[in-house]
């Protein structure tokens, strides 16, 4: 099982709209993935912390947005990517102009609780 | 509910054990943080992507890991540090010289599945 991540980096005064992420581009990218895609989520990044400090309120986040895709495989996510790309990086300008970082991750703990 | 994602920059040469990290130090931290974390995830770093292009199997990822600690609140995840941060600090050393990048997002699509 891989994810697919899906980062827009912070910058002051760049454009994100998460409304228009949220309900039109997330379930269209779903929807063209297809089965290649069992799941996916979406967050907002609201602040950064330095590793053993308390949580600083005015520090913006690394990415203003990450989304994941949880998919089966590399290949069946690539295949699907193949098929409908131009489609869904067509749809990003219509609500950011932050150019996303994208990294493949092989899923090592889907979902612990304890 | 909030998600705290720490991320691992990847770096030429970087130590990172992963068989630790999902071992000892996520399971420590899971229990330190108690109720306050629901459940976590944890992704090894496999590679990257340009949007609209293919998989480039050489491009080294972002981040070599991500973990996630998927919370209540905010706050309830502070105290939980706040007591033992410390110690879950203190073992980083054990299984890697990378310093993370932490960041708090609002969770707005907790799993979609279409």
């Amino acid at each position: 099982m891989v994810k697919v991540n899906v980062m827009y980096p912070y910058a002051e005064g760049a454009r994100f709209d998460h409304a228009y992420y949220r309900d039109r581009h997330m379930p269209l990218v779903k929807a063209r993935l297809g089965d290649a895609c069992a799941y996916y989520t979406v967050d907002k990044g609201l602040t950064a912390r330095t590793p053993g400090a308390a949580v600083t309120p005015g520090a913006p986040p690394a990415f203003v947005a990450i989304c994941a895709f949880i998919c089966d495989s590399v290949e069946g996510y690539q295949a699907a990517m193949q098929a409908h790309g131009a489609e869904i990086v067509g749809d990003i300008a219509n609500y950011t102009d932050i150019v996303p970082l994208i990294q493949i991750s092989e899923v090592v703990v889907e979902r612990a609780e304890g």
